[in-house]
């Protein structure tokens, strides 16, 4: 598939600079981009290849100044990377048309029904119960355990595993090794100092549009619901324990843990490897940097960072400081012996 | 089913305030409880929710003083929270019956006997000289490999993989996506910059009653064992390297990971995020906090907090003088300004 | 099988101390080995066991100095550690053969061809188009998705995920639980606050020699692709995002990880529990210490720790100033009284 940069620019409402008849047929990186490529320009730091690409054509913002001369055709849009995301969107549901039917040999329980336009891969384990939704796509070897609910659209990739009665909204992603609905993590300490297990009678409820990355952990409620809200997006290998709650349109980068019974709230952006402790609320429109260690209510809109986290300002300003703790011993040392001097 | 209140309290030796005859037939969080449900009072920050909670019971601790006037029926018990525990696993027991029998399609190398009241799911995988115990659990997708032993009533659930020749003790829970012993992480550096790998020719051993989360990695051995002891507990996302030996009745949450070769005592109780250098000793009874990170041999009893860990105290008193690090700045700028006055 | 100490020392052109008659029939550590064993010496810390260690023979450094009697027999070799991996491989390679064939059930889309000597375990998934080089082994329960390349000898253990069209190289081992492929984490913000998923249209390319640890995640390219170069090895539950780069021979302790369009160099060495910010370059050499946060480019050879990384040996020296904050903040304020009585 070719299309000219002029085709693009209509199909996503931009404005052509310079020549509208190149063709382009694939996309690619503004470093790496080649003469059929179409690439784009949202962060700033790329901003340095512009005038060395050899890109076909350059999403680029309205509102960008070029100051050197590109031999790029230039798309100006007002979101180049939203504009990005709905050319791919239609390409990709061009080029990788997601399966429908159900390949032999797998395990759909008696009594579960597979409307005529999902899919069940080879090896997948749909469980007694289980409701499958319109469209919902259970790739090979994923486990939809006994009264999951699966949404429609929904698309669950290879080995993926939803435990017992979770629910999973509509048009959700849950990638290869998510699991959802593993028991809690909760014991009751013995007199013997061993611990005996409470069990986990609650569940998963994962609401529509979520992305749950792969490996990533949601652990079910001890009683009640663990919830994922509507629109969050969850990276890799992420931890959920049993009875967290986040909000909707809530994102967090990989490796982040979040701890039992903690509430984030939405709209929230918060970086990779954070941890949240246990029992706490995190407000809306929370920003959380990496690596950082909560341990505390937070309120709406803080900007957060660091171990533990303090409003990431004053952690940079403090960072700054430190830096300065061995000069300061040092003056410290020097003012004792000018003052022993005076005194004398 | 449906229990009163004055049923429960007999079934878990505690007495009844308030109506005995409330009739209770679900489990629920004191804050979302309605008026069928029993909940429980353990950790007193939720407290506040006792006068307005809906419950219909409420299990909570024969010495806690009660301020307000609460509507729920209160059940009394010395251990709210074993009590709880203990009722919730009769109930679960009755409705959540395991599985039993062998589904097909599975795979079972010829020569491994399946025990009658054991279950195979289907896709199962289980290799050449394993020995599954009576009453074992093997979801669907679970991988069993050659010579690999499982003990009595222990379930591994849907798509967990254990290498060749590592051993489960009884009563264990092994969770989705758990990886019991693949390679150690063991390479040679070579003079020409690459790696010589080291087969890794031990095994992992699980003792009785311990429960490995979901998508933990548990290494094997170099040569000899890497070791989980009796009744420990290891919550999702765990990394325990090769030759690493963990005691008995260890807790640990989610995402820590110990490094090749460390030990780690009995009673521990050890928070996300932690990391544990290789080749170190961590005493009985350790406690160490969320996101800490160790590089020395710790001693028993021991309270531990931050990177690197020292005393939980200690690193407490030093983030409140950290903070005061600019104040201290300014301090030693004025007293310098001073001094030099003093002189003229 | 048994070997004296001659015949190992012949083997692997060492020289015997001791008695070269000793039989062995085993690996353990210097610890616990008894004696039929054979163990090792490489690192130092473990040299106090060598007087009681029941041995039947040690690995040793050819130019270690021995200061007490020692009963094993010695086997000199320029590097133990390397002496050892050659003889355990040899060993492995005899003891833990590799399978060969296809196990039934097993889905093997149509037209792709399985080598003679390549094995494809029960419950495995080959997609259309994929391509299994000679002598690789698909372990039971993997899925190797359309279109996807596996180099010749490449060992895919039980349960390991590699989504469409993605390339692994020769000789790479991939561990159960990984998954190679997903999408990478990449979403538009919209005006209403929701998330517009990028699609990731471009692949992970795995070269040669390469070992991904259990539960890792590779993220596949929005565009392009995500490189792990030839030779490096990643341990257990380390997340790579999309369009990450890895240079060669870089080793990565379990937990780290590395985010978006990050760039590594070659020959690095990375502790467990890193953190490496998107777009950032990090050089040739580069020693990274365990749970350190890297934000900067990063030259060659650079040896950094702490959170934010700092060159080590300052960090260290900071956090030794940091334990004197407490007496730093009362020298001051003794110094302030003093100068108040100069003052008067």
């Amino acid at each position: 598939m070719e299309f000219s940069a002029q085709q693009i620019a209509q199909l996503i409402g931009g404005t052509v600079e310079g020549n509208p008849d190149v063709m382009l047929s694939a996309f690619d990186k503004i470093e790496s981009a080649g003469p059929k490529a179409l690439t784009f320009l949202s962060n700033h730091k790329y901003a340095h290849y512009l005038p060395s690409s050899n890109a076909g054509a350059i999403l680029i913002s309205t509102d960008f100044q070029v100051s050197e001369p590109i031999s790029a055709t230039l798309i100006r849009v007002n979101d180049p990377y939203g504009a990005l995301a709905q050319l791919m969107t239609m390409v990709d549901q061009l080029t990788n048309p997601q399966p429908v039917g159900i390949e032999q040999p797998s395990f759909v329980a008696p009594g579960v029904e597979i409307p005529e336009d999902a899919y069940v891969g080879a090896f997948a384990y749909i469980g007694a119960g289980a409701k499958i939704g319109a469209g919902a796509k259970i790739y090979p070897q994923a486990y939809v355990g006994n009264g999951v609910s699966v949404g429609e659209g929904t698309i669950i990739y290879a080995g993926a595993k939803i435990y017992r009665g979770c629910v999973i909204g509509k048009n959700c992603i849950i990638h290869s090794g998510a699991v959802i609905g593993a028991d809690g993590f909760g014991f009751a300490p013995q007199p013997d100092g061993t611990y005996a297990k409470i069990p986990q009678m609650g569940r998963v409820e994962i609401a529509d549009n979520v992305e749950i990355g792969a490996n990533t952990t949601i652990d079910r409620a001890t009683m009640g619901r663990t919830i994922v809200g509507k629109g969050s997006k969850l990276d890799n290998l992420i931890q959920i324990a049993h009875n967290a709650e986040i909000g909707e349109n809530t994102v967090m980068a990989a490796q982040g843990g979040v701890a039992g019974s903690a509430k984030i709230g939405s709209n929230c952006m918060i970086g990779g490897q954070v941890g949240i402790a246990g029992h706490i609320a995190i407000g809306n429109k929370v920003n959380i940097g990496a690596q950082s260690g909560l341990h505390t209510n937070t309120p709406d809109g803080a900007v957060l960072m660091g171990y533990p986290a303090q409003p990431a300002r004053q952690w940079m300003r403090q960072q700054a400081q430190l830096t300065r703790i061995g000069e300061l011993i040092a003056k410290v040392r020097e003012l004792e012996k000018q003052i022993k001097s005076l005194e004398n």
